[in-house]
């Protein structure tokens, strides 16, 4: 996997894909998937994202204050559901479901190979926590793998409905 | 326009489209384009989003705590687009656009009425406002157009690039 200037990060965040969140906690890494996500700021990328405190991976991600967002192209799309059809309390999800880990350089959460990109987060804000299960996440190091091209991501519509993207339009902004 | 039960909102949201954002504060009613959103509860639907203090609409939203996300198909992306290259302190943007209001029901914020969907949201927590500028809001009142069927939305990939909605896939899953 190739790094990714972090200032490119909110590229892949913005527009809304099913992503994939792991985590590295008492010596059992975990993965479950994500779709309640946004930037909150360009560069450091903030991202703000909800954990249920009812997900196995919400006691790991307040613990460790650590993790990894990996973002699975429209191929994966099965075990993108699968994996959140299931929780790591129960089961070893990244072995389960064949995924590929690969070490992070700043946290201790697993990169997943199979995706094409991944951010490697740390916690720095956890005022939202409580009320809303509320997380604000650093980005400090990404990745892309450079041998997926033009990736399609998926979009959650709700019951396993999803939708992937299509066309890309181009017109002139001057918006970021 | 058509109701829509604030248990599906999340349906919307959750898969990241380009929304407009409208307020009406002092006699004036503005428009902003947005993509840092998400959803953050089921029902009562809670979405967070990012709305800059740079934004004319900023000043609207914290002092009125309401306005209105309108949802434009792909069809409006090149309005959509113009709505956030220009400011609301030198334009009528709604009137230059040629966009349709409506009235809203609980809200002062109008509808716009080419969009697909139109929610009404009442700011219900402001304590992440001044550090993070991130509003959350709570859907209070929710519409569909449906004559627009199967409406393709569009997802923000920076500089003016958008991701149309293509095809949609279905898989067997628990998750809402």
């Amino acid at each position: 996997m190739r790094e990714l200037p972090l200032s490119k990060v909110y590229q892949l965040i913005e527009p809304g894909p099913v992503v994939l969140l792991t985590t590295a906690h008492k010596g059992r890494a975990n993965v479950m998937t994500m779709s309640w996500h946004m930037m909150m700021d360009f560069e450091p990328p903030l991202i703000g994202c909800i954990v249920s405190s009812s997900n196995h991976s919400f006691a790991g991600l307040r613990a460790t204050k650590e993790c990894v967002i990996a973002i699975p192209a429209a191929a994966m799309a099965k075990t993108v559901v699968a994996v959140g059809n299931c929780s790591g309390r129960n089961v070893d999800k990244l072995s389960r479901f064949g995924l590929t880990t690969a070490r992070a350089e700043q946290v201790a959460s697993p990169l997943i190979a199979e995706c094409f990109a991944n951010l490697e987060c740390r916690v720095t804000d956890t005022r939202m926590v409580n009320r809303h299960n509320q997380f604000v996440l650093e980005v400090v190091k990404a990745w892309i793998d450079p041998t997926q091209k033009e990736p399609r991501t998926i979009h959650h519509r709700g019951y396993g409905t999803f939708v992937v993207d299509g066309e890309t339009i181009k017109l002139k902004s001057s918006m970021p």
